[in-house]
């Protein structure tokens, strides 16, 4: 109803722009497109996060907020609400986040992740958190692609581990732990196995030892890793890590109630990456090697988090490794200087693993900058291969 | 490729999911698609805008954060940088923003806009904002739509000094002054002449009387509004403040050239309006009526920005009226109790214009909410009348 003026102020600006510039319009790629543009390719994405992490160490990326470290802006339920119809935090993980990023050298493009999530999708045959990716031309603002993020999300948070057991592992490592064998962890174990070709048995730790999850998850590994010999349901968390040179979690649990993991049950040369909640007592893994993604973002977590101390004057823990960590930098437990970033080992700055038989923790929260990589990824595979549905915004900016 | 593993992987869950409910698609609607869902209509969007400042005041929303009162989440790009092609802050209103919300009562919907900006994009013919709004639904998190956000956003921001006019002017205004003639003042423009019908006076105060934008908003009120008697190209601030009965600013200005109003300037009964910048005095407004949309999100920004005093010992200014507001009760010039929301005066808390004399100071600097509200208008219009693209996001979610 409004296009003849749209026209009559496009006409207008002809004469001193060029009008090719004002055109804007962006590919969407559904589920199935990003499948096709390669987004479940794990090697690929292992090889994109190690840039990612290399770039980050050199500054070359924003996150949001006044000192570029903020993993998202939350939208919090209240427990309860006097309001009818309120929303209110009834299950797990009921949010939503909005996670922006810049992140530089060859990709050089700014975007955001928004997702909602709620325990309750389960019920209904769809997943936890819907999640939308989104990318943007950062000189511009303008839109590039808005995609499915699902697949992309779930790829990206694996490929973390992925690399941690392509940097940090021992070389010989035939023995990996899957703790909390959901989608996450198939993820991290997709990604671990395309850097990892000796492992021949895989243990698998769920809620007990014939969790759906953790059969599926069994199931899956005979389908599509002839390799692995051995695949032992675990009935508890000593049996689970003990003999494991690669362990790694992704446990979705109520607050506290965290696995507990023991140091006298890991053995010399394991690496133990968590991805998302497990518990070690401070004092045991002082010693310890500690590798994180981001300092600044835990400390964020901490600030905001301020857990205080037990009766016993122990500090609480919080389920989140790399959290706990800046907790023991101000406890005085340990030097902030003692943690090390994927970025710093790839950047040679400092060591990785240095013999056999240290044991290495590894924390992992993701950030917007993994997203902004894969999503870029995907969306130049998909422009060359001429996957997904182009969209006009408009072709010329209309002005009332 | 993958399709084949989507089918079997969705045919085994059909047995115990109603599968129906696990289709996601949303709604795409372009910035033509978004003009046809009635974007532009002023009045409309005016009272949409009411119930939304009602909604607030009853606490029927989430915005972002702990507190639920973050304006949003943005990317600061550095003034320098020694990384090469990294972008830096070398134009006005250079950033990227997330701004995530729920809004309950009918709408009861998530939703985001995300934008970047960039002052130079006006040399190439493109708005210095481009926008993109999303809609979730706030159950599942699944997107509802993805739609240009740049009307939706100008209309929204212009709808609350309408808003501010239709509550808080004097019902025989008749001189509107317009400071700072751009896109924003023109949508308030709408916004206000869709509530004042009176109005027979037009002054205008841009950069100089010969400016192009207010050459051109002149223009545009010739066109568009035949009752108005008298258009003024102001040539200063005093003669541009001196008789109007409403005045509404939305000047965009480097850091510290904020334009400055005089409270002798000012004719009694006035209404001022702020979406932007300007400056007054803080002691020269101590006993005028302050009118804001929100007082959490200005405490926020005072907080960040932290400014301190000037060699007088006077409060430095910030160009934002709402976050000046906050230094003035900080500072006891001002009771926290003497700031009146639009919710408190639409929910019959406290008064509006309490007398014809009264001079009354309104500051407006968007929420979150707003353009859900707007979005979810325009959004279930769109439906209703078919307009815009329904685009899958999958049939079944792939679990691999």
């Amino acid at each position: 109803m409004k296009n003849r003026d749209v026209e009559s102020e496009a006409a207008g600006r002809k004469s001193n722009i060029e009008t090719d510039k004002q055109n804007i319009s962006f590919l969407y790629l559904s589920e199935e497109d990003m499948i096709d543009a390669g987004v479940l390719n794990p090697g690929r994405c292992v090889d994109v996060m190690e840039e990612t992490m290399g770039l980050m160490e050199d500054g070359d990326f924003l996150m949001g907020g006044p000192y570029n470290d903020a993993h998202g802006l939350m939208l919090y339920f209240p427990k309860k609400s006097p309001i009818e119809n309120f929303p209110v935090n009834n299950a797990r993980d009921r949010r939503f986040i909005a996670m922006p990023a810049y992140l530089g050298g060859r990709f050089h493009v700014a975007g955001e992740k928004w997702y909602g999530s709620n325990g309750n999708n389960r019920a209904i045959g769809l997943p936890r958190s819907i999640l939308m990716m989104m990318l943007n031309d950062v000189e511009t603002g303008k839109p590039l692609a808005y995609m499915s993020g699902n697949l992309l999300s779930s790829m990206r948070t694996g490929a973390m581990p992925g690399l941690a057991a392509k940097l940090l592992a021992r070389n010989d490592s035939k023995v990996l732990t899957l703790v909390g064998p959901g989608v996450i962890c198939r993820s991290s174990l997709r990604a671990i196995m395309s850097q990892r070709f000796d492992i021949d048995t895989i243990k698998i730790k769920g809620s007990s030892p014939t969790s759906a999850n953790a059969i599926k998850m069994k199931e899956y590994i005979e389908e599509n890793y002839p390799q692995v010999k051995n695949i032992v349901l675990c009935k508890d968390m000593e049996e689970a890590l003990k003999d494991a040179d690669i362990i790694t979690e992704a446990v979705s649990c109520k607050e506290g109630e965290w696995p507990e993991y023991k140091r006298e049950w890991l053995k010399p040369g394991a690496l133990v990456i968590s991805t998302s909640t497990f518990n070690m007592e401070h004092k045991s893994i002082v010693d310890l090697k500690k590798v994180i993604d981001n300092y600044g973002m835990y400390e964020n977590y901490a600030e905001e988090d301020n857990v205080g101390y037990d009766e016993n004057g122990d500090r609480l823990h919080t389920g989140c490794m790399g959290e706990d960590f800046v907790y023991m930098v101000q406890d005085g437990l340990i030097e902030r200087d003692s943690l090390t970033t994927f970025g710093e080992i790839i950047r040679g700055k400092k060591p990785g693993r240095e013999s056999d038989d240290e044991i290495i923790l590894v924390s992992i929260e993701g950030m917007p900058t993994e997203d902004v990589a894969w999503a870029y990824e995907c969306y130049t595979y998909a422009l060359v291969h001429d996957i997904g549905t182009k969209l006009k915004v408009w072709d010329h900016p209309y002005a009332f």
